[in-house]
């Protein structure tokens, strides 16, 4: 029996959500204190935003304020109007999946009312087929929404926030610096809290109904996992090549053919581009990490629901990956009370450190976090399930396994960092290539994501050993579970990033002096590298998600083996592997072309409007924000498609073993390709921003802005555009969604699946 | 019983490698009688390479026949001098190696002298396992003997025949085109005759010792596969950096600085990119489509071994691989014909027909080859060991196992060729995509080679499904064999390409007219698209003999099942399928540094010595030589090691069953990485040609060559150089090798591995 009684779990849960959605709103109000100029001018700025380049910091406060309301304003109406375009089609999808899975797992016994003897609890009745078929459609929908509001309420943060983030870079980098990441911080423990809350509530909700069939309650609750990573599929696809469109296009006019400065207000994509930051890197980002996590907690959760004490009924027990959740939104808690109040920045060379700090401060009070929970929470001793056979195994396992999922996680985040933060050489070699060209500085960008994956592959498959020999499946799903339980640390420092990138757009929009945008470079600079390393967790998490998603899958479908050496699962395995790089070409490509229509748009406006060029005249925004959305959503439903239709056209016609290989192929070689693609792009990003910084002599060697160099850098750092921001990322979800899917619809592929196979 | 006695089968193998000698010998002869003058005049040439520029066509020729003869002569002595210094390493490689397997399996069983009961054939007494250990080493030897011939003589055609092309292409594009495709077919003739031969007396020559024992005869011959695979890989690396160092130092000095042709004789890198054409892609590619082959026969003859027709000694069913590959040169030898003699090239537009028709004539015809062999070799119905249960196999079913990977060969080429040739609309594309820059051709291209993939994986997935489950793993070796029966003129094709490049080479090197260096071009173009079919080949029978290899492995290290969903198979398909990247970060990053170094050689010999770009000094073309010769022998060393170590490591330290997972890993990644490799590459290049040809009205309006299009382009084709000619290519060995090195160290691996885990 646990220490932990079950009345106290049921009060911790909610009150660390509580808490933690507490904290997120004392966060926003701290933010909201820095006031921007409520005063509607929408005509002034027109006129205004193009014409005043030599005004400085202090000097007209009133109206570069009211300038910067005016272009949050636009920012934030062009990401509202996307994302709302985008819920439309979202919508749409969400009932016509949520009907494919109620028709698909109802069929299995034929719509049956009746209740059924339960699989693993023996002796006992379990609720009717028909019961489980509508209670996962409804964690389907339930995830969905949740997925959608996170993304939502992030992006309005994040627009919040920026124009607040540019106004407070006139007091210095540290108030800059603060109020951007205190903005994430709203983010972070939001969507940490208020996944665990909707789950929390989900559980007790279902449980009225479900009574003590724990099996049916548990399965039934994998639905919200995929729902969350669905929407988070069409969230990183359609936001990364609306994003990447937009900004590849601005780039390519703007910087290289007009010598004109990155978001220079006469730049027509210069909006487009900005409202992409929000909806791709933070809505489409929220989406991702929530997706994750909902997907590890329904893994771990059915893992537990057929070990001993799920079959005996012991709540707190079965609570433990909640519980893992609840400590990690206080270790947060405390962790980000070490950047916002215990220490300060006072220069620019203080922001990575800090960043830094965050990620291991977290980690190590988790640690002491997962012992106490471990040892209150579970009993010393219980068994799991492990494919047909029983495993014993004490509490203190657990806590291993969660702890180097965890530990996993901070090396992964510095490996990353290491690739990709120009303070080390991979990004200095990167930038002195340049020195030859962009082939070569293209080649060796294109070699260093490929190394950069060697150590992530050896921790994640260090954490998989262990965490599968101490625990089984359930193990790898709490390792990921560790992995992800400083979320919301890891969502602040991530989304601090595109809020640095907005609030430089604005300082540049606004005629702000050179030393305002160099602070929000600096930020912006520090924003690359943990983008890159939020990127390294959702790629780790995902893995190990994927691979607890694909044992609970495999428990589920009643396969006891995956052979390599059968036919039908190693041509799963090669096909799987093949995924990833349909899947890229599809986004790539996307991109590419959105980008190409994006370019002749600019050139266009450039060409046609006179006095633009001289900034007498206001561009056209209007169109190019279309561009994207229109590219978006049109782009986004082939790669879509192509992840959701995988499970099910592979699980009816090849059957169970097929997709378990086609699970395991996707898995081992997606990670490779999110990883690399991730982190080349970060590198070439950040050897291009080295080189404008020129902060040592090597780096003044290679500079400045316009040089051949730095030309050369510009190229290598467009095409890491898309690899980083679209497909990369997207990548993640395309792994956890398909065994996520797999898991869910199980019953039907091993009722009804192997279609072809069975005709042969 | 076999329809074919063994005393005919006995003369059917050597006679059909004779035949096949000399038909090389022929088309040798052929070749020769385009006359070089034999003139010696090195002081002349020093100073005439230079300054003629205005010669025409037909005047002259005794001139323009000496300078080709000395610039031959310079390549010649290049590549030659390369290679003996490569095989002065290879050669302490080969006896250490040698030493390594000796030791280890010989003292799998304690160095013992004692015969030992069979495992397969029961009741029947072995060799003794030092016999094994022996045996095993020598035909480690042989095969690296043969790869090593494999490899020089196909350099030595090579070098013999590309002044003759360019001497002939004076006459029309008809004669240079059968001067280099005869040249090409000498090598595909003379390698897989040789090949043939050298197995076929081997296997006589053990036969001698080894008698009735036929488990220990088959057992020793894998070794043949390893020595010629180990030797491939350090062919193709090296070679590979080799050229490629040149090749991109050379054009980005050149092409891109200093505005000068491509060959141009004042670009002092100019010789060393000739001879990197002939250590790379020639001597390279042989060493590696003749470990293909040894490869793919060794694994067969292993499997067969134990099958039933193996244990009940029947030598013609047992000889099946070798008629498959004797049948093979008989129908290329036919084929052939049809290029040299049926049909006449008379226009440009004709050569890529002609080779495309190679491929198709080579297949049909061949189709029907394999169904005699089939029917006269085999018994009609026989069992096979399948991973400890047995199964009956008719001789149709293997007809259909050899023909699916014949076709399914023919698929790849033409899925190659359709995204590789400039001829369609993806490489038009690509080109397009030039319009807005260097950025979106690398971003169209990359995306191009990842979309790539699907068809080839889908056709090997299939080919395996049904040759799997026809046959069990015997049926997937015979289906690889298949893929390979054409390789002669595979190689044919292959070879025809740097030949080709060599002649345009040695054209403008000599200042011949702009007709014969359009002439060339054409040819070159077209080989761009076959080297990438080639290449197409080479990953496609390689992932197929991996198979066959690994199943070879499995059943030798006695495992009955690699089931993914225990921890130690797992980890090790996740580390597998992340070597490739380690090597592809590797071998480019080795192409990116030694290509700096070229571009500061030739800068500095552009800067420092006067008079060179105005073409009246020759440059020093030694030094340039020096520094990819060094740069490749000391490059080539870290990712050898990484090949050859991580079987020998993983299995010792993690034993057998995590050795399989990294096997499988390797295998499903490095395909996938390979082909978009090779293919992104060839695209670059050919979307370059493209421009530079100006054929059609859309080629027309993104050049002509210099303009801001054409330069895009260049960065892309320089990008692409590691990635189709070091990286992509070596990939197919670094997975048939390790499979192979498994296969070979299995009883090892099997007796005294997995020495970590039993620790813990």
């Amino acid at each position: 029996m646990s220490a932990l009684s079950e009345g106290l779990t049921q009060i911790l849960i909610p009150l660390a959500s509580l808490v933690g959605i507490g904290f997120a709103v004392l966060q926003w109000f701290l933010v909201s204190r820095v006031k921007l100029s409520s005063q509607d001018s929408s005509n002034g700025y027109k006129q205004k935003l193009i014409e005043s380049d030599e005004e400085e910091e202090g000097i007209n406060n009133l109206e570069i304020s009211i300038k910067c309301t005016e272009i949050q304003h636009a920012i934030s109406v062009g990401a509202t109007s996307f994302l709302f375009t985008e819920y439309k089609y979202l919508g749409i999808f969400m009932c016509v999946f949520g009907a494919i899975i109620f028709l698909f797992l109802g069929s299995v016994k034929g719509f049956s009312t009746k209740s059924e003897p339960c699989t693993y609890s023996q002796g006992n009745t379990c609720k009717p087929a028909l019961a489980n078929a509508i209670f996962s459609t409804i964690a389907f929908l339930l995830g969905a929404l949740t997925s959608v509001l996170s993304g939502y309420l992030g992006m309005k943060i994040a627009t919040y926030a920026n124009a607040r983030t540019t106004l407070e870079a006139r007091k210095g980098v540290g108030k800059a610096f603060i109020t951007a990441f205190r903005s994430g911080a709203v983010m972070g423990f939001l969507l940490a809290a208020n996944g665990l809350l909707v789950l929390y509530v989900s559980i007790n909700l279902f449980k009225l109904y479900y009574g003590d069939d724990w099996e049916g309650l548990y399965e039934s609750i994998t639905g919200y996992g995929l729902g969350g990573s669905s929407m988070a599929l069409f969230g990183r696809v359609g936001g990364g090549i609306y994003t990447k469109a937009a900004d590849v296009g601005a780039d390519l006019v703007g910087k290289v053919e007009r010598n004109i400065p990155e978001d220079d207000p006469r730049n027509p994509a210069v909006i487009a581009d900005n409202v992409g930051d929000n909806v791709g890197d933070i809505a489409g980002m929220g989406s991702d990490l929530f997706g994750s996590y909902a997907e590890s907690s329904c893994a771990a959760l059915f893992v537990a629901s057929i070990s001993s004490f799920g079959i005996s009924h012991e709540f707190t027990a079965m609570s433990y990956p909640l519980l893992i959740s609840s400590m990690g939104i206080v270790v947060c808690l405390i962790t980000t009370l070490f950047a916002t109040d215990l220490f300060e920045i006072k220069k620019v060379s203080d922001i990575e450190p800090s960043l830094k700090r965050q990620l291991l401060i977290s980690t190590v009070l988790m640690t002491a976090g997962i012992a106490v929970v471990s040892f209150f929470a579970l009993p010393s001793e219980f068994t799991l399930f492990n494919f047909g056979t029983e495993k014993e195994v004490k509490n203190w396992h657990l806590f291993f396994c969660v702890a180097i999922g965890l530990w996993a996680g901070l090396i992964i985040g510095y490996t990353t960092e290491y690739y990709t933060s120009n303070a080390y050489s991979p990004v200095q070699d990167v930038a002195d290539a340049c020195r030859t060209g962009a082939a070569t500085n293209v080649i060796f960008g294109l070699a260093l994501g490929y190394k950069s994956v060697i150590i992530p592959i050896f921790a994640i498959a260090i954490a998989i050993y262990v965490s599968f020999s101490l625990a089984a499946m359930y193990g790898i799903a709490v390792a990921a579970l560790g992995m992800l339980s400083t979320i919301a640390t890891g969502l602040a420092i991530d989304a601090y990033g595109p809020i640095s990138d907005n609030a430089g757009g604005i300082a540049e929009m606004t005629g702000m002096s050179h030393k305002i945008r160099e602070r929000t470079d600096a930020l912006d600079a520090a924003g690359n590298t943990t983008a890159a390393i939020g990127k390294g967790f959702a790629i780790g998490s995902a893995a190990l998600v994927s691979l607890a998603l694909f044992g609970a899958y495999v428990s589920r479908a009643g396969i006891k083996t995956v052979d390599v050496l059968t036919p039908k699962a190693f041509i799963g395995l090669i096909i799987g592997a093949m995924l990833p790089y349909w899947f890229s070409a599809m986004t790539m490509k996307s991109v590419g072309s959105a980008a190409l229509k994006m370019v002749e748009e600019v050139r266009r406006q450039f060409n046609t409007i006179p006095g633009l060029m001289e900034g007498r005249v206001k561009p056209d925004y209007a169109n190019c924000v279309k561009i994207s959305t229109d590219a978006s959503l049109r782009e986004m439903i082939p790669p879509g498609a192509l992840v959701m239709l995988t499970p099910l056209i592979v699980g009816i016609l090849f059957g169970v073993e097929t997709l378990a290989g086609v699970l395991a192929g996707a898995l081992v070689s997606g990670v490779q390709v999110a990883i690399s693609a991730s982190n080349t792009g970060g590198a070439w990003d950040n050897a291009k921003k080295y080189i404008e910084a020129g902060v040592s002599e090597h780096a003044k060697s290679l500079g400045p802005k316009g040089s051949e160099c730095h030309k050369a850098a510009v190229i290598g750092d467009t095409i890491g555009d898309p690899l980083k921001d679209t497909s990369g990322p997207s990548l993640n979800i395309l792994i956890k969604l398909m065994a996520v899917e797999s898991l869910v619809f199980a019953p039907f592929f091993a009722a009804h699946g192997g279609f072809l196979f069975k005709f042969i």
